[in-house]
């Protein structure tokens, strides 16, 4: 047993789903598509008598974590450093999941593949309803397209080969369990247009087109996000809303031409890494 | 269409690998495990009324790179600059093939997906008998295991989630389209075996025993290479050869313990990215 291990996992923003129930958790999930980012989180896995989690220093409960210890029988101090807000359409619970799986694989030599603890991961976070698509998004980076849902051992991914400069503002929390738990018809439909959009032409313009729409067409819009986009295609700029979370994101320098003083990152070419 | 664009392809060491052959280039490939490396090629597309190929400042003639600009409908000057020896057993040709892909899409506007884009460049390179799964082990970056052979659309890929310092020294060039053009059933029963025992545990170290077992029962260990990979085992070091080429590469600083003078390089998180 080593003494620690530390993962990186890429934050994540979806910018269109749908969403697709199983009672498989590991075959339960979405299609969709978006970004990987830089700003994303640092998890570290310590051993322990009992587990404990923390992130950015302050004790929290976060179910997908303490389910993939469990899984993984691998008790264990977890301390995690996020350069981005949790709730706000990061895949911030996503990321803590797959690297402690990551991590903690490493520390406990549990000697799992890639793709065993991307279905560990993938499980605990559907089963405890914090999100659908992000853990196999971060775990291939870059702008991942969710062809099929769930683990890799059924789902399908591509992804857009192209790299940019990201913004980001944020306005407030979206819980991703509420919005899952309502009536998803509605989005589930704009979500499969929208996929379809992307499938047709893969490139960046088109994702940026195609969450707006699906933002527009699942009534998701808060009315500040709404402002903000306006803004950012009034100053020529391409922006959308972050699923799920009150967050508005640009290519380029679209929100810095709008004259907001956005967070700077880039889509991140690799996956989850260990450091 | 614009001016120019450069791609980043990692280098690719095959640890140990079983063909497939298919009349169909996408469906053809091998199954195998290796690692993809810091050390890989750059490659610059630049529209040109007719095509050209130059490596590191040198014209060469690199049939899947012209099947790639000509499946793109991209005629162009190719300038690569490679950190790699090749026909060393670093899939030069197949970063070739995937880097003039991933950077005439862009330069071009051609909206293909990533996995067009290895699809095509996989069944180039498979069509020139120059390799049979480099290629979408430098898509996907890291320590690919590929369970199943062909392109995205067909193959099914895992990965050793580790990282490693790597060391390599080469002592000439090893014919890949010779070696495949033989009898390779004989090679193929000890790929299946290696396989198994790193889909039963997929860890680094597996993989350097798995591949110095296979290159044993391939027969394909030349005088040069065997005797360096006994050196680093007696240093207590782990290596084995690079397939196809007269290559050791080690783990860590087992060739450098052993009193060579390697080259020195990491395994690559990322795949193939446009810079």
């Amino acid at each position: 047993m080593r003494e620690e291990a530390t993962a990186f996992v890429p934050g994540h923003i979806t910018g269109f789903f749908s969403t697709h129930p199983d009672d498989d958790p590991t075959k339960a999930g979405s299609r969709g598509a978006g970004l990987t980012l830089t700003d994303g989180v640092e998890v570290t896995v310590e051993p322990a008598t009992e587990s404990t989690v923390e992130l950015d220093g302050e004790s929290i409960e976060i179910d997908p974590v303490t389910t993939v210890l469990e899984t993984l029988d691998a008790p264990a101090r977890v301390e995690a450093e996020a350069d981005l807000p949790i709730g706000a359409g990061f895949g911030v619970s996503g990321a803590m999941a797959l690297g402690t799986a990551v991590a903690a694989n490493h520390v406990f030599e549990r000697k799992l593949s890639r793709n065993e603890l991307v279905t560990i991961a993938h499980g605990a976070e559907v089963q405890a309803g914090t999100g659908l698509g992000d853990v196999v998004a971060q775990a291939q980076g870059g702008i991942p397209i969710r062809l099929e849902p769930g683990c890799p051992q059924v789902n399908k991914l591509d992804a857009i080969p192209a790299r940019a400069r990201v913004e980001y503002v944020t306005f407030g929390e979206l819980s991703t369990a509420d919005v899952l738990a309502g009536d998803t018809d509605q989005l589930s439909m704009a979500g499969k247009t929208a996929l379809s959009r992307i499938v047709e032409e893969p490139t960046l313009l088109s994702l940026m087109y195609a969450s707006r729409q699906f933002a527009r067409e699942a009534e998701l819009l808060t009315s500040d996000v709404a402002e903000t986009i306006e803004d950012v295609a009034a100053a020529d700029g391409q922006a959308s809303m972050a699923m799920l979370g009150e967050t508005v994101f640009a290519l380029g320098t679209g929100l810095s031409d709008a004259g907001y003083e956005p967070s700077v990152c880039a889509t991140h070419p690799a996956g989850a890494v260990l450091k």
